[in-house]
């Protein structure tokens, strides 16, 4: 399958002499599947992109995410580069700074104050410590198989790590309040936060969205307990709701973290609190060389704007839901047991009975073959640039790739 | 004073509403001397800025580094521009992020293999992580006040930090090779690695130059105990030699680390390190929503080529001698007695005998209502935006401040 990309391939070999492991980062399917998906990428348009051998790809990924209103879009680029035309990395913030953490404060129910930097990691990590000096503790309670970052403490990597990196992380299945209320017994009177996700996208396994049942006992156990809830919306922010992913499950979050699609691209998280957090937030150290950088702050305050005036939520929710029911009719035309998890807008659909996940890959490669990129053991993202068109055209390429399994 | 700043005032009234502490991030001036220096940027060009309040500065701080060619500098904006017009966040690298690695493994002499990341912070720690991975060990020794990151392990804060955070981090002062010989006795066999700055630029105190002795101790004693020497060259390099400021001093490093000012104020950090441990690294998971845009990888190529072109630390070592040397003339001649310290290109001049920084606070507040911003208790920085006659007209500026001192 290889013919389709030499020049990936040609690529992969340079980067391996000169960067560990060739690529790094995120799952990439062309490291489990060789030869069959792109791994080096040369330009993108609305929701498409055109790898290093140019083959171009209706694109489901999105960039794991940052892309929510299609690449190079016009409005975001112009803000973003309106504001670089005076500066970047200055002595001082500028205007932006504060002109960005109002409107997120005018935008998130509870947040009462913003601060910004440039992985969500940044302030996953620094949401943790806030609530370690807010509350004297700590414990912090995580999902097993939820993604926080890359800071030691919640890694999903071992090399390198300490048994004291984590000595104070505990961790509990997803959408089981009994072991979380058993892990507030156990730790009592030392948790300091409980960090969760507004829905779990674990790799390799389907999504899950929360039962009713275990939003009211994380959100009942915090406040009981003392303990901040922490929301990392790093994921799903703005996709799944406007005011935050809370919204959309009933979790009740102190703090929350942003990051990804805030700026379509332009390198920005953002982490906001209510206000009895905001004295305490100001005793944790925060900073970074470019975390003032107005071009990306320009960027996220025109990715609000575009996103409310689309309602891109609303949008995502319809042609998502045209996307998924549309690829199970295929898999039933075709003969093909498929399963879909996750909301809409960002679905996850694989080949059912698939333990090894060697079928879902096969289709997402067929997929590829055909044009349309799709990740075989990731949740998949939705943007603004899918049209019903180009959902139509996808689904088209699909039915030709089911038809081959 | 503050009738010179109304309108930084107002925004920082606005911040303090909904930014923790109204700025973050950096030693800012603007805090420790109300109202006698700017708090918000608007637009730079070349070595000046512009202030909220219109106030125009010739800058010594270059963003606290960043802005080694200067603000907006034509062909690192044309560079970056292109690559972000093709897209920002792929599901992919593109060729840039080999070209680069390519790049600094031809220009650095130890360099076998390189990384990309966002922050300084990301890849001082990731190191640290690497050197562990690859001993088996778990000791990092670092010098009393070095700054290395935000990062548990060595954030200079205390806010939200837990014992667990430090217990594998051990401290020595500065050019005391005593100290660190009896670091590597006390933990024998379990010193993972040491990390230094190539020369030690402390807040609120001198910069030190390593002497020979401090430096050739360090790479025997790494070398001896088979731990690894880590240099974090975030705020050095290129402006102290082009081939790693390991060059500057004699250091010996197994891994080095880049930011600030490699693309301009792009935002981008490189860790570099030896063949030997390219394997290792592989192993230490590395990961980040943006670390592929291609826009601040196609600035740092830019950056490379004119700082080569320029020559920029022969040429920044010049105008910093001329800016030092006639700061000081001035001193002399004004009866203020002064005290500079650090290499000319990073400069650090203060009132001597001024154990408060009281006089040296005053002195910069004046230089700023002269329109020059230096920094009480920071080291400076020169670019190559400093022309012989912006520095002339600087020190013509400074000799009216200290004619007030």
């Amino acid at each position: 399958m290889s013919e389709r990309y030499p020049k990936s391939a040609a690529l992969f070999a340079r980067a391996r002499k000169v960067i560990p492991g060739g690529i790094y980062g995120h799952v990439t399917p062309a490291a489990t599947v060789p030869g069959a998906m792109p791994s080096f990428a040369v330009e993108g348009r609305g929701c498409r992109y055109r790898d290093a051998d140019g083959n171009e790809f209706i694109d489901f990924m999105c960039g794991y995410g940052p892309m929510l209103l299609g690449y190079h879009h016009p409005e975001v680029e112009a803000a973003a580069a309106e504001a670089r035309a005076r500066g970047s990395a200055f002595n001082h913030p500028t205007e932006l700074t504060v002109a960005l953490a109002e409107a997120l404060v005018a935008r998130i129910d509870f947040a009462d104050w913003a601060v910004f930097a440039k992985n969500g990691s940044d302030l996953t990590t620094w949401a943790v410590q806030v609530a370690r000096e807010a509350t004297g503790r700590r414990k912090v309670l995580k999902v097993r198989g939820a993604y926080h970052g890359t800071h030691a403490w919640c890694s999903p990597g071992h090399g390198g790590l300490l048994a004291e990196d984590r000595a104070h992380v505990a961790e509990f299945a997803w959408n089981d309040e009994a072991a979380l209320e058993d892990l507030f017994r156990r730790h009592r009177d030392d948790v300091a936060a409980v960090i969760v996700t507004p829905f779990h996208h674990p790799a390799y396994a389907d999504s899950a969205e929360p039962s009713a049942g275990f939003v009211a006992a994380v959100n009942r156990l915090c406040a009981a307990h003392g303990a901040l809830l922490v929301l990392d919306d790093v994921r799903c922010f703005p996709r799944l709701h406007l005011g935050g992913s809370h919204l959309a499950y009933g979790w009740r979050p102190d703090l929350a973290v942003y990051c990804k699609a805030i700026g379509n691209g332009h390198p920005l998280a953002a982490c906001v609190g209510r206000a009895g957090y905001q004295a305490t937030a100001s005793r944790v150290f925060l900073t970074g060389s470019y975390w003032h950088d107005p071009a990306p702050l320009a960027a996220a305050l025109k990715v609000l704007e575009v996103a409310e005036r689309e309602n891109v939520p609303a949008r995502l929710e319809r042609t998502g839901r045209r996307f998924v029911e549309g690829f199970l009719a295929l898999g039933e035309k075709h003969g093909v047991r498929l399963r879909a998890s996750g909301p809409a807008a960002m679905p996850y659909v694989r080949v059912a009975d698939d333990p090894g996940f060697q079928k879902t890959q096969d289709l997402c490669a067929a997929a590829a073959r055909e044009g349309v990129y799709i990740h075989p053991h990731h949740n998949w993202f939705l943007g603004l640039a899918h049209t019903d068109e180009e959902i139509d055209e996808a689904l088209a390429r699909i039915g030709r790739a089911l038809q081959m399994q």
